[in-house]
């Protein structure tokens, strides 16, 4: 939530005139993003949002990336469209930044999303699936279940620092997580679809946004972190609330039907993507520095959902 | 440069509500303001921007801060205008924090300002200078000559830990900014009108911005504190362009002429302006946290702009 790179109004309009665009009217730093600097621009009457990418994004991924949301875009979906430049380009340089202009997309995101929202992002995230068939970019999932356990093995020794007795119990949900599984249906999945991820206007989806952890994986892992996402982060002693998810999961049904194997293979995916937000989190509050810009998630309420997965595995996948 | 106050979508629909607004179809935090919250919201079309205030604002100041607002927005000056709610209020509550609803205005604050822009700029202050004349409303300026004098005494123990010799030589220019002056003009001024409170579209003012430093005082003090802040601030052993505030001051004068006595007292005004905002910087440099969100202003380019002054006092005046 900050704006990383100051860019004076010279530079910004010498980028804009890259895209044949004129100067700009509005030009505002939104605190938008994990660490990307984000700001809104208006130019001959559209806006835009101008990204430029800082630490936590690979530059060589941002050319999968940006031809992925071209793609989907193209697809017909509500994503936002990285601009070519009149060099044919989708990404330049500016201050010293891989730099990109996006498509604006209008819409809210939901705090508290209705179960009617619930189900429109499920349908959502099902015609992204089915959208991005074609799509031939590949990127591997560095947070999968290699990623777990490299991640898990790096942060082990100070897991107590989090709560007393959370390596071992996470050691536990990561051997639940990592048991054998069939193949199962892949292709590009989004990968962190949470509610501040989809824009809304009313019940209906106007945007996705964030394509920053999209890569090729098994499309009902990118539905089993949804899931987990779309229920209020469970307070501590509180059972999370199934109807999120399972109106998300019958909206993405209703677009794509799971095959029997996904089905099965869902209360054990559910683990897996909790244990992934589980680990980064954990792993961002304990290098948290005190006082610093970032704000840091807390990872307990991903204990608690990995808990009562264990205890209900179909609770969220209930009709 | 950030949002301090989270808002859920259901709490500012509800208060775009009281407004008699339908829910919105864009809401981002920005990166703007010194200690707000501020938000652009769009809905019905519409664009405006959310303003949370939070520690730095004074709650008892705000009816006088939205009333000046109102005021030159009234006297068909370009500055953003506090909407008034249903209930005829133009101050009411969000998250717990004093919140206004304010138009939006386009434009561009331009990070090297040219003289056309100083000089448009300076037509705009006087403007404001004129148009709020009947203005009724009344606010003692806190960081005028006591408030020097009351900052320096708090600071000077541990000044020279900005820079060797830094408490004498301040205390030096507090002498010269405290030297008697004959009665000037007074009425309310911006008392912060930088650069980055102005919006332009090309050398067009569309935007004043920023009055939450308005106050009651001598309109050429306002002026001279513009003049010091519409040249570039000085690096060691660089003598400030006196282009800007040449040109801000004709631009000025071409809308409010200056009384003789305001043309004599204003190099004496450039020296306790840029003491105002030395003793502030200097202030929030040796209160600095380390890693805080908060950039700190350097406060040495006022100390070069105070030699400044002290060996060409008319530099920034002549034709």
């Amino acid at each position: 939530m900050a704006v990383y790179t100051h860019v004076p109004d010279g530079a910004l309009n010498a980028f804009l005139s890259s895209y044949g665009l004129p100067a700009a009217t509005m030009f505002k730093g939104i605190a938008e993003g994990v660490e990307n600097s984000n700001y809104l621009v208006e130019t001959a009457g559209e806006r835009f949002i101008l990204t430029l990418y800082e630490r936590r994004v690979d530059p060589g991924d941002l050319p999968y990336f940006l031809g992925l949301m071209d793609f989907v875009a193209d697809a017909g979906l509500p994503a936002a469209r990285p601009l070519t430049g009149r060099d044919g380009e989708r990404l330049r340089t500016l201050c010293g930044r891989p730099a990109a202009l996006i498509t604006f997309v209008s819409g809210v995101s939901p705090e508290a999303p209705s179960p009617a929202q619930a189900r429109a992002a499920g349908a959502a995230l099902a015609r992204l699936h089915r959208a991005a068939e074609p799509f031939e970019g590949r990127r591997a999932n560095a947070l999968g279940p290699d990623g777990w356990q490299a991640l898990f093995a790096q942060i082990a020794p100070r897991l107590d620092e989090v709560a007393p007795g959370f390596r071992s119990e996470v050691g536990h949900h990561l051997e639940r997580a990592l048991a054998p599984l069939p193949g199962l249906p892949a292709g590009t999945i989004h990968a962190d679809l949470f509610p501040d991820n989809v824009l809304f206007e009313g019940d209906r989806v106007t945007g996705l946004i964030d394509f920053y952890f999209a890569c090729t994986d098994r499309l009902a892992y990118d539905l089993a972190i949804a899931l987990n996402a779309w229920t209020k982060e469970p307070e501590d002693g509180e059972a999370p609330d199934p109807a999120g998810p399972r109106a998300f999961l019958a909206g993405y049904e209703s677009i794509r039907p799971l095959a029997g194997a996904e089905r099965d293979a869902l209360p054990q995916l559910l683990t897996g993507a909790a244990l992934r937000f589980l680990l980064t989190r954990a792993h961002d509050w304990l290098h948290r520095v005190p006082g610093a810009c970032v704000s840091v998630k807390d990872p307990l309420p991903y204990l608690r959902l990995l808990r009562h997965h264990e205890r209900s595995p179909d609770d969220f996948l209930e009709a």
